[in-house]
């Protein structure tokens, strides 16, 4: 993997990850495909909704269909049929998040899965094993995502041991890339000293972990503009798990170059769709008798083949179709919004582009 | 409408159907598209299927999003946002299988909604005035569907009450095709009499109903095969609700010219294809590391782009993709198999084309 800084326009930068998988373009919004799916998209149309890079989950991966039969045949990217760039996170915070009796321990946690119950473990090393037998292109430490609400004591503790368990990754590394994860809560202090460790380690990028969870709006910016310039300028920086189109913009503002989130796609099977008039509910019954397309500043497919009206018909009415149409508006919107960002930093107009976005009307429509 | 009968292979029909959407070839397979959608598909990814002529259901329409808003839509068709021919059913059967209350009059069937309990009422005129509302190509005449166990008596009465309806539903007929159908239970004499009665009647076709409920293949087979030659040569004749595809082949045989089941798109929601060597279910085990494509010999975009192994995986760990795959491969194996059958038919090897289908393996695979 390489990272090449093309520009910058303030803090918000322009650059250009190479990987075996093709070229990816940052500032990237990664769609996530958890369990190797993009949900409600075929590859085919995930193709033509052209994202350069996806994320896979460990967790899910590695329960099923499990990680020595993704290897067996061909990775996750055989697997799916899938030639773009893939990142995989460690699977450190759905244990968190979704398992059950998880144990932490200094040599890794013991957890149930929440499929089976059956007993599983996830260490750095069998992490980074398994992120390499699915052959990502790039895979994530394996971190320790601390509650929010802890003391200034408990998440030290916690952020010593991810420093300790980012150095067995690194340990543990063959050839696929690898990027470290900065831990340290709402506490400043700790964010510089895990930005400060994590970045003098041999990671070929450096993420910001543990801002999704439980944080108000504003705490999030504040970690994430208080971490971002302590981030090594020569490798790419991920902000995990964010987020709204503001916060990608935020992100960008602050010198993010990557980022993911289930938003769109989750917001997409719950009916909310985002548009270049505000995030509107497809279920309202004011889209009833509507026969304009969903966003009429938009090129996706379902914009140029689907009324609002139909798209409230099928949702209201249960239809599959609603969950495949919403989820390509949702994730043309992102990649489509990351496209002029990445032009209006070429243009070092970023931050009119900014200031334009986040003064459009917000209609939450419910 | 304008039915063309191009040239016989045995009893075996090749027909053309002129519509306002376009031509339909025949023997035709219309895909179920109950809710203006067929299950799991956008139109786009429909219109790449390419059937010429689906099926709405009038019952659950008039529901959601009910006539009048579909009439100010402009009709189904840019409902849909689809230019393909639509034959829309009466309401009749599902009133029958799905309503609650049923209170069959002489003036029509009162019902309550299976979605919210509300009061409803269809009869000939109030179907035929929904239809034409709809906008559809082809219309059907109101029926009453006998239960299967009735007496000859039972469904005698039934059947006078759908040939006054049928009579009352010509009536009420505008410019749309209007399409009579013949009922008569598992009774030979009450389907000749049936036969004869709808088909003196001014109707564009000529369809066999209550044939796919309760009664056993053979009878099912035993019916269609007595009544089929009983219709007018010169008008489509149309076996509703049927069936597999070895159902097709006989229904082509007996000189069918139409079809439309849910078994494709519902069979493929539950995980059970079919290929060209037999039907499968690809939730079994053995397809977990297979890396072939579904059906070796299908062109469709599922067997072009995902491996069975993937498809397993999708399917297994419910992903909406797996529905949307599914569906695709089995439409496309209905459509594909009418495409060889009128191919056989022109050349007047009907009867081989058939023998070697019924020959091929069948594979249960549970």
């Amino acid at each position: 993997m390489d990272f090449e800084l093309l520009k910058t326009d303030g803090a918000a930068r322009l650059g250009r990850i190479t990987t075996a998988h093709g070229i990816i373009d940052t500032p990237v919004f990664m769609p996530v495909g958890t369990a190797a799916s993009v949900k409600a998209l075929t590859i085919e149309e995930l193709k033509r909704l052209a994202p350069q890079i996806i994320l896979n989950n460990t967790y899910h991966l590695m329960l099923r269909p499990g990680a020595d039969l993704i290897e067996k045949l061909g990775g996750v990217h055989c697997l799916m049929n899938w030639d773009g760039a893939v990142l995989s996170d460690s699977g450190g915070f759905q244990v968190w998040s979704l398992a059950s009796m998880r144990k932490i321990r200094e040599d890794g946690v013991e957890f149930r899965s929440h499929l089976d119950g059956s007993l599983q473990f996830l260490s750095p090393e069998v992490s980074v094993g398994i992120q390499t037998k699915m052959g990502v292109d790039i895979a994530m430490a394996f971190d320790e995502c601390p509650a929010y609400g802890l003391s200034h004591a408990e998440v030290e503790k916690s952020m010593e041991l991810t420093h300790r368990w980012a150095r067995r990754s690194l340990a543990a590394r063959t050839t696929t890339a690898l990027f470290g994860i900065v831990q340290g809560g709402v506490y400043p202090d700790l964010r510089e000293r895990s930005a400060e460790e994590i970045s003098a380690m041999d990671f070929d990028g450096v993420a910001i972990g543990g801002v999704s969870v439980g944080e108000t709006k504003s705490e999030m910016l504040d970690v994430m503009r208080h971490t971002a310039p302590l981030l090594p300028a020569d490798r790419p920086r991920y902000l995990m798990g964010v987020g709204t189109p503001q916060d990608l913009l935020d992100g960008v503002a602050a010198g993010i170059d990557m980022f993911d989130c289930v938003m769109p796609t989750r917001n997409a099977r719950n009916g909310t769709l985002f548009t270049s008039e505000g995030k509107i509910s497809i279920k309202n019954a004011r889209f009833a008798a509507d026969e304009g397309p969903l966003d009429p500043n938009c090129a996706c497919v379902t914009c140029r083949t689907a009324s609002r009206a139909y798209l409230r018909h099928l949702y209201v009415t249960g239809e599959i179709a609603a969950l495949v149409y919403n989820t390509i508006h949702n994730v043309f919107f992102y990649l489509d919004l990351m496209r002029r960002v990445r032009q209006a930093i070429a243009l070092d107009s970023f931050g009119a582009f900014r200031e334009t976005f986040l003064s459009a009307p917000i209609n939450e429509g419910s």
